[in-house]
């Protein structure tokens, strides 16, 4: 029987996350802020945590994947988790947050005997059960090591390694979601464009995604846009991820005219909306 | 002996295309306002014409691909050229050019009893010359049909058609530049904000290029950013295009906040360079 390992936040990511886990064989102890979500890991043997810390065994392995940056440190902080932890323990946090979250965080768990890595998803749900996932990850070499084979069984595809600094791994992923966001912008205001001149966005689309723009990223959001004229409005997943490339940026002084426009447009698109 | 084919216009993408032309057994007529650009193919047997009008053969197939709108307009209303094409004969014209100037040159080769077939090609100089063009086109049934083996025999891997309405391909064109545009600048605002938060930028891109961002464009020229920084600003053409793009949009008044920043952008860092 392999080890059982702690999972925090059954959201529509974490869900086919954590069954994967439970199909290649793990013990699960799971905590969600909605309990009820937990209940078709429940059926399937996993165990219900009343609180974050009861999903950590000592030394062991917890994962997370929860909504924002204060939720995840909410959960950090909570009784007893960081204790629990302890010596040896790995928190494999899998959330969007911005790298000073991550840096800081680790250092808490430093100063406990544990090792934090920052290990974000980018995968829609789908990919979770379809196993995927593209996850960009960074920490300490041990640690990493140890979750590897757990984040390939939870639906990585791919993992890739960004070294020792856990802000890093996070950066990477604000930065594809940057370039997602920026990419269906873009495409937004091309196929308007298109259509008034009398030009079907569909066949746009299907030259373009089949020739020069072949990422599923301009595949699927393409389709999307083309038949529907809208996209990312009726979330508030953009405003948070270019918000959080945004703030990221502006620590370092890194000027984003590009990412202030792009929220800017959003932000009318859905007070119109 | 396959039939001789005028062809305007050997810049770094006509050159390849006339050589393919060659090379599949074509006879050509040439004309370069830069006469000289011209000797590689007149050394492989094409004959060189002094203006325009003498590449085109009555009832015959013409090709061009030059600079802009003006130059395109230049050549169709050079002394001579609508009538020698007269009844029956084909211009395919290649250029990057507003829908609005090749909806109009289509109506006066109509005039002159010729077809005008809006072919725009996607592809740098050395995708010419491994056969890897992308082409949308667009204009009368019969023409196509005619220019269509030709589109293939001088590069294209992969010609898309568009219908009737030669506005339709040369919008395909402007909003795949403008896609392109974005994208290049959008990863120049993020690979920025990677390197000042200490993240390779050339990590962050042999990740992102090899799962979500797999589209040729995003692999050739999100390199190129992430070892120099810079794009675009060496060369005049994404002005041209970005502005092609905004001035389409307008005349149908699809508005263009994106396009109008990236350019600005591009203006900037051009002026600062």
């Amino acid at each position: 029987m392999s080890e059982t390992i702690g999972f925090i936040g059954l959201g529509a990511l974490g869900l086919p996350m954590a069954a994967n886990l439970l199909t290649a064989g793990y013990g699960l102890r799971v905590y969600n802020r909605t309990a009820s979500k937990a209940q078709p890991l429940l059926e399937r043997g996993a165990q219900l945590a009343d609180r974050p810390a009861d999903t950590v065994s000592s030394g062991g392995v917890v994962a997370s994947i929860v909504w924002d940056d204060a939720a995840l440190e909410s959960i950090v902080m909570s009784d007893g988790f960081l204790e629990r932890l302890g010596q040896g323990g790995v928190h494999v946090a899998m959330s969007t947050v911005l790298p000073e979250t991550a840096r800081k965080l680790a250092e808490i768990h430093a100063q406990h005997g544990s090792a934090y890595v920052a290990a974000p998803i980018f995968g829609r749900p789908e990919a979770a059960a379809a196993h995927q996932l593209w996850i960009p990850f960074a920490g300490a070499q041990s640690a990493k090591d140890r979750v590897r084979p757990l984040l390939e069984a939870m639906g990585g595809q791919g993992i890739f390694d960004f070294g020792d600094d856990v802000g890093a791994s996070t950066v990477v992923k604000l930065v594809g979601n940057f370039l997602i966001f920026s990419a269906g912008s873009s495409m937004m205001e091309a196929l308007a464009m298109a259509e008034s001149q009398g030009v079907d966005p569909k066949a746009v689309i299907a030259m373009l995604t089949s020739t020069l723009f072949t990422a599923p990223i301009y595949q699927a959001y393409g389709r999307r846009i083309a038949e529907r004229h809208t996209l990312f409005d009726q979330t508030a997943i953009p405003f948070k991820d270019a918000g959080l490339f945004k703030t990221t940026a502006q620590q370092v002084e890194s000027p984003t005219p590009i990412a202030n426009l792009l929220l800017d447009l959003l932000k009318s698109r859905v007070e119109k909306a």
